[in-house]
């Protein structure tokens, strides 16, 4: 059957996570690097129909642990040195969405859901 | 509330649909090259959790057409070349999602769902 | 034979922008979200070694003029929205490369190469 | 003072290691799917001008190792799974390249030029 209003408005929550992952993951990233990539995320995904927040915090202690641990100077970011949180709404649904990590794998998940 | 499992199925969708995006677009793109390259979209979006099957088709009429309206030789990925089928299992529940041009615009949409 | 100094800096200088340019196409980009995106694009590939500066313009009115033309609030990020001045140094060698288009083409070039 | 060929060649074998780097790096991947996301590596790259030919190898044994030690069934792509080697002509310049480990780092370097 077609899906309702909330099922939609998830679909698009989950579009936008995929999206701000596999957009920016590999990009080279240090702490001092780490502030405006944080907000180029936000607002690049935010352009996107239906969003209407992003916020992205750097994990900068685990950051910096990865790059001391290799002896280098940057690395590549990826999903550990992230938490995202984002709002969608879509025809008078409302969804908030997070990603955190969940032990080793940063985890994509549907908080909240009002309409 | 939390969200219900045909909710989370929807939002798992929109990651595969998300990552599969922004995880190719750019990529340097000819009709010799278009059949590896939707090869590898789908194997690598399968991975996935709870993603049953990934279809890539390349609008190869599109792709031809672009090429040689820049009269160039190859050109960027971007989703006016792309069809995609996406079918993602989440907890009984079963999706049919697709991307395939709306206008100019290539719309992500769930298609069907079954629980 | 094995490369010279300033070939070493001219092939480091090409992978920064092919790593430039591959990691950020396809953003959701906007006039709003552009500086953004440009402030991050420079501090990311500034990260890479032996990469003295970077210098990312958007091309504002191209922008918005392929937002208008497809009717949008946002497209995504190509070549021909962008202009890049870049500074490699190596081994006492001093590489000065840019991007900016040639015709519908986003051409890389050294501009200036001292050692 | 303007580049010479050779430096040119080594201009546009960087270009092609940064746009393959960074085009294909977070791609999920698990060992069964490599093979098909190593043939479209090849393939976009080939695409480039003056590149002759890419080849691209995953090394299973640290991908299948990485997998494991998450407790997972795929990963991101990232350097250290992947061995390339690339040749480039430019104006009579042929210029062989490869990336390979070298400790922790994925360094790709001019293994040699011919003119």
């Amino acid at each position: 059957m077609d899906p309702t209003p909330p099922q939609v408005a998830c679909f698009e929550a989950g579009i936008k996570f995929g999206s701000l992952y596999h957009q920016f993951a590999g990009t080279p990233v240090s702490p001092d690097s780490a502030g405006s990539l944080a907000r180029a995320m936000e607002e690049a995904i935010e352009n996107q129909p239906y969003c209407e927040s992003v916020t992205v915090s750097v994990r900068t202690e685990a950051l910096q642990a990865a790059i001391e641990d290799a002896d280098a100077e940057y690395t590549e970011l990826t999903g550990r040195f992230l938490e995202v949180e984002m709002v969608i709404e879509y025809d008078g649904v409302t969804v908030e969405t997070s990603m955190s990590m969940d032990g080793d794998y940063p985890l994509m998940e549907v908080d909240d859901l009002r309409d």
